[in-house]
């Protein structure tokens, strides 16, 4: 069966890789970490940058992957060996068209302990729901840590389940939403409150955290779809400062 | 009844807009939160920059509203949801002429734990005084968390009486003066008082820490008058060199 | 009695001004603090620039002072309320040559708390001998925490005594050297090692922590008179590229 | 006996500049620090920058050394005093060729307490196999603390053994690797992973972190061959813009 790769908007290949930029700037992603977008003429493919830096990607490295994370035009294009991250969300979670992945380092201590990760304030709503952490021992014993095939995937997209935030044990976690606008802002807003979650619990003597309640979140994300498009503004222009597209 | 907007000298358009990307320049605001000047001419109204990334704003991006917070001149441009508690604040403190609006991350754990905010320092004196919690739930339930009504801006209001700072459980704070560097210079120095107050409980053990006593930050307060503008001074130097204006 | 100042190198001028803009790029000052140096030409008397945020200095700024912390040449420059500090560590030290005082975040707490400032490694060696903590209420009572006359700068430069280092409760510190790279190294390691030792003792469950002990302390400062040099070398030059002086 | 100095790659020797940058701009070391790589001609040699700050660094600064740590051709340029640390490892090692040594701040509090470092994510899986810190006191007593001659660069080598990162008691660290590409990245992600560290033991109260087991930390350390690549070629890429070597 031969999939037939749809033509993509140019403005788009451009907004997924100044996606990338975006998170390197804001500290979300160093030299690793990834983001990707559902295809928006077909739900059964996704685009994503060729394996390198974030910091380093341009709109000539989208890649175009199927489901199954295999990539349909990579020519000579090295691939991000986590992929199968993307592909099995996608597979599971219609209503998801972009993810993020990271290491962040304020969120990886909440991967480590028991501690979970609550709203600290109505940008990090998303969080109020609950962010599950997925440790990779528990289905596939010793390995490298890397969700490296589909199994893999799809272990990690079914502790995911119904959230926005998924943690991934001793290796980060994966923001996700229905535009590439609120995957951005919730990894990086998930990075911020961690680091808010943080310095609370210094303060806390060990009483529980005022945050907000899951109804506040469910109330509070709302607002942030259009939130998610003022901090867009704002990060997408700083890129286009700076390289011109 | 029709209010006439009075002419404003564009010197003040340009520092309050030159105000927001202060506050973006030092970490107080990042896509969100707003600052605003009571009208120098008319004290029933007060001016603050269209609904954008604060980073983002320019003199001609300034808004006249009334103390209903309703904007008298916006034509196409969109006003922050939230300017509710610029105007209830005006119309309950005569002596306030300029309000910022942040979700300042050292902040926001004072609001989510019980731990009261001190003045770690002279240049956060105003502190001293303390910085109430506003919580939204006491008198409207589960909310959005947003003060997006007159109501919910007078109810902050109240909850500020006669401070100088006031705390929004998981949200953020505001910060008040009589001008427009006072209260840029108070929400700067909260954020940065917050951060060594965390850090100095974390080395107390329990013991109370040798903050100001509320004499000697009413005192060190009087010297922040001063204090502010030598801030000022540098802070929108470092803006007029970035955008020529 | 007519004094005549000394004719200044003017590099030294540049060093004096240069060594202000360090501080505020290192985050020892933001905009407030100030660095002094004794005059090379005349023990009796010592440079500081005008009062401004520090980051603004030029070599024009610098005014020469009395050790009574009179200004001798300021014309219509303004003096810093605080030089007292400097006039009266100068009177009662004659080893040192050079003092930064500043607001410095992290070193704050420190007079906050019971907890001593320790030589979290050699670089901040100058610390294993103790840094105590001048509480102006023991003496002044209420005030606006400011070292604004002899009297004050007297019972500061009192509680240094035979110390590098002086904290200042709910206020910030003093750093002082014998050379002005010297104070300024110092200041900026304060900074750097009271962050060190913070995080050291959440790591340290109450424990004593392993730092320097006082001869290792006394032993590794004495390499720091080099090690001073090298690190101005760096900073210096960054203000060279930046200002051309 | 006459040692013929091989000749060095050029392109070599802009790398190991670069390294230098590199962890200047990371926040690994700032005036202080070095970078060394075995020479890949004669492993009886190894490669280090002049004495100076990291930052400052051209490929023209490039000592060679032997592995008693004599230089051969440093002409006119100082030798860093702690260059008897890389002479002694590279011999005690081969399977070492390139080392860095640094102060880097979130590293040192583990030098100064009991708790041992652990891999908090897979990029920092080198720190699953431990980290033992030398304490320069035990051999040596009293000392200005540091490895100025080959017999303490002998017993930082023996604490090192066959790990990838030895700790210095109030000192800082090394990080060794295969390639130059190796070891910085090693010392990039022991400050941040001493920093995710930190925080998870603030969150953790007291309970052992799920770190990487050492099965774990050892698979993961083999994919980080590639993954220091991806970084190198970002890292590098930052250093040519701004150098143009």
């Amino acid at each position: 069966m031969t999939i037939v790769i749809p033509d993509t908007d140019p403005a788009l290949l451009a907004d997924l890789a100044a996606a990338s930029r975006i998170l390197a700037k804001r500290g979300v992603v160093d030299a690793f970490g990834h983001v990707s977008l559902r295809h928006p003429e077909n739900p059964e493919l996704y685009l994503m940058p060729k394996s390198q830096a974030p910091a380093l990607a341009t709109p000539g490295d989208i890649i175009t992957y199927d489901l199954d994370s295999e990539p349909l035009n990579a020519g000579s294009r090295g691939s991000f060996i986590e992929r199968f991250i993307h592909g099995e969300i996608y597979k599971l979670r219609p209503d998801i068209n972009s993810i993020v992945h990271s290491h962040s380092p304020s969120v990886i201590p909440f991967g480590l302990t028991r501690t979970p990760m609550v709203g600290t304030f109505h940008t990090a709503a998303f969080l109020a729901s609950g962010a599950p952490v997925f440790d990779i021992r528990e289905k596939f014993g010793q390995t490298d840590m890397l969700v490296c095939d589909c199994a893999k995937g799809i272990a990690l997209a079914e502790t995911l389940a119904d959230k926005h935030i998924a943690l991934m044990r001793a290796h980060g976690s994966v923001a996700c939403g229905k535009t590439l606008q609120l995957s951005v802002f919730r990894a990086v807003f998930t990075e911020v409150s961690a680091r808010i979650q943080t310095a609370a619990l210094l303060l806390s003597s060990g009483e529980p955290l005022d945050a907000l309640e899951e109804e506040e979140g469910r109330l509070a994300d709302a607002v942030n779809d259009a939130g998610s498009l003022r901090a867009w503004n704002l990060w997408r222009t700083e890129i286009t400062m700076e390289t011109g597209w």
